[in-house]
């Protein structure tokens, strides 16, 4: 009888050559190239699920994805032989067997993504595909003040430009930082709206240009709020630190120690 | 009359699209793309001097140069007209009117130089234009220990390839760290020969694979060393960070003031 396990994977890219994450009929997409990779690997002609859909530019050190497969190489030749059938722009981190039916999107607990701002009078060269140039100086207490409001349970409706059936998002952790000229903002979050990141970006932007205060992005976030946030942070400036699910490591611990007991 | 004068610029490059900084007849190099941003900007076709003639792939944060110019421009639009004359991978970051016969190179008492290393068991792929990939694991003890040798004025004969009058150079600061997943090494002396830098990071990291210990590298750094230095670490993981010229500065501020008192 043939063996299907599902495998789950860590995937770094760089966004710049990328249409976005989702598969698309006539361009070059992260999970395209994916599905291709498993293929030449393993000759199985499975989807590969990711558990965020990244827009064209975003970044990924932390990826996760999914796929199913009747292969029966081990984990690491499985790991070598993806990345040989890979581009040199991306690479599978680890990889390991997830519990049957684990879904890297369903699954997810929290998303943490990173944001780069360049902050010099002129721009950058070795970080211009991984950083936005803004070229104000900007107030880091004031973008702070601004980041603690929208820390907890909000309705982010104004935050995205799509339809969605609820805009309640919990943000656990929203930081800003300063290394030299780069300034960080780094977002975890149970789950994100589309272009939700990239929007809060745009407004710690104008509150670290003192154009709104703590008091507007409040107002923001109730569900009532009658103004969209103006603007969406450019892409290549974002990336996808990492995805977290505590509970399907012990879901699966618990299943493999029941199969041990069984048998 | 027509006043000239000579122009002293820091400059950013990504080293991955040229072929190094020295002009060329038929190759895309620094030199060369910053003569034609001068020549368009202020139409005068001189040359480009630079601090250091950095190979092939090597990136700079802080490479020096000079030119003289006729251009009445003050500096602050002379940095914008020559950035907009610019390809995205390379850049001007401050421009100032330096002392008549500024030379970058032979002016120059510090260079410091940065390489990065990627040590991960699989390929990076954000960082894979800016850091060697090393799959083994490195003692950061070992590296130290090898580097401590190096600080100091030696004879660096066994780490070039070229032919030197005098190979004996002052290295002021060799200093290696981990971040995360790179290893950053930072070294700084009066002048470098050509591939020195690259041999040294060599050198570190055979230390760094127990290959090779300090009492080698001191064998090495006698002038009747018998043993060249095997293995040149990639051009990608190089970055000229900063050329310093404290004399100059100086030099200049009494020019200024002397004419200041004469007129």
């Amino acid at each position: 009888m043939t063996q299907v396990r599902t495998v789950r994977a860590t995937v770094e890219y760089d966004g710049a050559g990328f249409q976005g994450f989702q598969r698309q009929r006539s361009s070059r997409t992260v999970q395209g190239v994916l599905e291709t990779a498993v293929r030449a690997a393993t000759g199985d002609d499975e989807t590969v699920a990711g558990a965020g859909r990244t827009d064209s530019g975003v970044h990924a050190l932390g990826q996760v994805i999914a796929f199913r497969t009747q292969s029966r190489l081990d984990d690491g030749t499985l790991l070598r032989a993806l990345n040989a059938h890979l581009p040199a722009d991306v690479a599978i981190r680890d990889l390991a067997t997830a519990a049957p039916g684990f879904d890297p999107r369903r699954d997810a607990t929290v998303r943490v993504y990173e944001y780069r701002i360049e902050q010099r009078p002129v721009r950058p060269v070795l970080d211009r595909t991984r950083a936005w140039h803004v070229g104000k100086t900007l107030d880091l207490a004031r973008m702070r003040s601004a980041a603690a409001v929208m820390v907890g349970s909000h309705d982010f409706d104004a935050f995205t430009a799509g339809a969605q059936v609820s805009t309640r998002r919990e943000v656990f952790a929203l930081e800003v930082w300063r290394e030299a000229s780069t300034i960080l903002i780094r977002i975890a979050a149970n789950a994100f709206l589309y272009r939700m990141v990239r929007r809060i970006v745009t407004t710690l932007v104008r509150a670290g240009r003192c154009e709104i205060d703590a008091a507007d992005v409040t107002a923001l976030l109730t569900p009532a709020a009658r103004s969209q946030i103006r603007g969406t942070a450019p892409a290549h400036g974002l990336t996808l630190l990492r995805v977290e699910y505590p509970n399907v490591e012990s879901r699966y611990n618990r299943q493999r120690m029941t199969q041990a007991v069984r048998s």
